[in-house]
Parts: C-alpha cells; structure tokens; sequence
C-alpha cells in the first residue's frame, strides 16, 4: 500500500533557537488534502552508562514543560554538525562526574513522530569512569543519581521513570545484561 | 537541591487543532532568568496487544514530520475529556481488525520532556480477538503487521522500531512474558 503524504506548500510558524515550526499542506495517497504541523529539531542522544560497581548513571532534572524534575539518562541536543556519538560522550561528561573511552549504539528512534522529526540516538558507554572535568552550562542544574539493577526494576514498577528514552535505555539493560 | 523553574510570563506563539505553542520567560534556581518554549500537547495512549497466536498487533503508518512510514503500536491523542483506557481501547479497533476487552496501564511517560508536555499512556491489551468494526478515519491510512516473539527480538536487533513508544512497549513484552 502507498502511504506517502507529499508536501504541496510550507508555512514557517516560529523559528527558534533550536526547534522550527511550520505548517504544511501535504497530498494524502488517497487523493485529499490535508495540513501537518511540524516541529523540526536538530535530533538529540543519550546514554546508558553503567559503572564498575554495576549502577546505572542518571540525572535528575527540572523539566519546565512538563512542570516537575524528572530522572533521565544523561541527554542533550546535537549541536551543529555534531556526531551524535562525540555528543553522548560529551553530555554524560557534562552532566555527571562521569566520562567514557566509547560508546556503541544501541537504538535510533523518533520520540513524537506523529508531529515532530526528533531523532534520538541510545547509546551504551564504554569504560566508564569517575573524573570527569567538564562542566554544565551555568543555568542547567542536574543531580547525578546511581541506581543497581534491581532499584531499576523496582523504579520501573513503581512508575518512577517517566521519561520515554530513559525506559528505552533502562529496559534494553535489563533485557541485555 | 531545588530544581525547580516558575513562570514569569508567557508569550503564546501558536494555536493549533491539537498543538499549542508558547515562548515562557521563567526564573531558574539560581536566579537567572531564561526562556523556554513549550508545546502543550493533550496526550495520548498506545497498546501492546498480543493475539491468542502470541503475536503482537503492530501499524505501519506514514509519518510526515519524519518522511518516512513507522511500525509502531496502535495509538493516538486523546479526545477532549477522553479517558487514556478508553482512547487506546479505541485506537486498537480503529486502527487494526483487532479489538480488546480491556487494556492494563504499563507506564506513563513523556515522549520529549525537554521541549513539549505529551504524556504518553502505554497499555496492555486485555481479550485480544479479531473482528472490530469501527473504522479508521478517511485520512488515516494504516496497514496492520502481526510479529511474533523471535520477529520483535530481529526487528529490535535490526533496528527497525524506530518510535520511542513501540520501543518501550515491546521491550516491556519480551522482559514480561
């Protein structure tokens, strides 16, 4: 079955500092039209990093839009022209005591592909370790938070991980592990 | 440590059928102002549904922000007032021959935390039986594919689930059953 919508015409909405908003007139396969509003984003990666001792490393941090602190794998957004891969690297470093020799990718996914074309890069870390010596940017305030295992399961049954790549990261440890 | 940001004002920048977007001036921690832009999505629910045939119920649908078609897991936004049970009991007709008695909450997550407030309700799918009869909308054009345990565990290894909800739910299958 052909299911491609193609772009007939584009609206810019909103140009920010890191996300564009338009809306498009698409052709449906089946002939109509219809609109798309699209949030275009310059992707993003995150990283299951787990220590000699066995624990995962996560953060906790405020999410405005979501009005509550979440915890999360160390993520941020690509900057431009980054490897995906340098930026895992660099976000666990920033965000926790932690660094890494490598990481390996494990997943790619879109986080909200019904109207946004973030893409997400899972990376796992290799040789992690503490001594990290970057720092956050001064009004990003994380909290590092270890977790074995079994706190993992724990959390997940709770329903303390909220936050779609950071069920992905902890699930594919727990399958994989 | 407190993390938390508060609104000082709000600038609303676009008003959509199911999206609102707004650029936020907000107070950090630390005592810095700084800006956010939030997108204010209604939420919405998606369902692992596995056939007596111990195949899960999945949809490959054209996503335009992407450019690409997605295998994912039936799902949709809510309705105005809906009930995220009913709404993913309602999607898995719409969107396959397949229907449910009930539907079991797994997780809730949000799909992009950094940008936009989409909460995201992941079910299991309760009485799972062919023979729907409500209908997808005109617009929306999806083909059904049933995998079977060892096909996820391939597609999952092939990095073909490619949306972070389907990731979630099908690792959620194979660590649960």
């Amino acid at each position: 079955m052909n299911l491609a919508e193609t772009r007939l015409s584009s609206e810019p909405i909103f140009k920010g500092s890191f996300i564009d908003i338009a809306r498009d007139t698409v052709r449906l396969p089946n002939g109509n039209e219809s609109t798309r509003v699209v949030i275009r984003h310059p992707g993003a990666a995150c990283v299951l990093a787990v220590t000699g001792n066995g624990e995962v490393v996560l953060v906790r941090q405020w999410r405005y839009a979501c009005g509550r602190a979440l915890l999360e794998l160390p993520a941020g957004k690509l900057d431009a022209g980054e490897n995906p891969a340098a930026c895992a690297l660099r976000e666990l470093a920033e965000e926790t005591p932690y660094t890494a020799d490598s990481v390996k990718l494990l997943h790619t996914f879109y986080t909200a592909p019904g109207f946004c074309d973030e893409v997400m890069y899972l990376y796992q870390a290799e040789g992690v370790r503490e001594g990290s010596t970057l720092k956050n940017d001064e009004d990003e305030l994380t909290e590092t938070v270890l977790m074995s295992r079994e706190a993992v399961k724990t959390a997940l049954q709770n329903n303390e991980i909220a936050d779609a790549k950071t069920l992905a990261g902890l699930q594919y440890w727990l399958l994989n592990s």
